[in-house]
């Protein structure tokens, strides 16, 4: 990767922000480029791992954090994900450090701040350390203003018309 | 894949679509599903293939059609691109016609439709093809009215911010 890379968001409401992103991760990846993608809410042996299987064979190195979403497991206490995101942040400062990777997933990192366990200066101050050369990317629903105001490239996807009213669920290898 | 696979969208001025669909493309090739990745006006070729060998290295399998768009080649004629896109159209309804595909990413296809070079009836002819059981995914901006009324789940991307005003044009390994 050259030059300066960005902070790219990908938000709203419709389908397709994680999907957009393994798009840019599997692209990075055929031009020889360093990737890692680290997923916040996503349990990769809970749903099966549909997209995280080609992208380990892409030589995309894969990582989660709060893998249960208190909404799905009402058992889970705000702190212990509060804590496990916190591992995630200290986990990606890491990568940072590193200096070797040409683009980073932060994959529904947007939701963690949303719903309250990152705080927006959190992922701010980390966003501050991000090295030079590298590709971020962060998706989830729900991007605030602070993270918006600092990124680069913003795209949000609308639902125009989505299919739940047919009666149609998540589909294994569509939806997740 | 099971069910009734269904026809999706990605439109809008905003970048991720065909990102997305090279997403999805992925994640169902993880499932073990059988997916093709057919795309026009993009050459493989002359703009690197970041995308497709990865694509292709998941047993995804693709297909060029009217690699070259008049805007970038100005000796191109209108009838030439045509022809190419109706050999494309030919192509899918093969495809079709085979039923063993699971999903298949018609890779800017909006566009085609949208500057002429296919007639928005020729494709929604080619949709009444469409065996029940493939998924269906359709991208490019400027998806046209009856395009949408066919489809089933409709995304559009919209661009919230974008580097261009930085002077910062598409980039290898990320936009391409």
């Amino acid at each position: 990767m050259k030059e300066r890379g960005l902070i790219q968001v990908y938000t709203g409401d419709g389908k397709g922000k994680s999907t957009a992103a393994i798009g840019q991760a599997v692209r990075a990846a055929g031009h020889g480029f360093k990737v890692g993608f680290v997923s916040f809410f996503k349990d990769p042996e809970a749903f099966g791992c549909g997209e995280y299987e080609p992208l380990q064979k892409l030589g995309i190195k894969t990582s989660f954090f709060a893998r249960r979403h208190p909404h799905f497991y009402k058992d889970l206490s705000f702190d212990e994900v509060r804590w496990e995101c916190l591992r995630g942040l200290e986990f990606i400062k890491g990568l940072f450090a590193d200096e070797t990777w040409d683009m980073l997933v932060l994959d529904e990192i947007n939701i963690a701040m949303r719903e309250g366990f990152l705080k927006e200066e959190e992922v701010l101050s980390l966003l501050e350390l991000k090295p030079q050369k590298l590709e971020l990317i962060l998706t989830g629903r729900g991007a605030t203003e602070g993270i918006i105001g600092k990124a680069d490239l913003v795209s949000e996807i609308k639902e125009v018309k989505h299919p739940y009213e047919q009666g149609i669920g998540g589909r294994e290898g569509i939806e997740y």
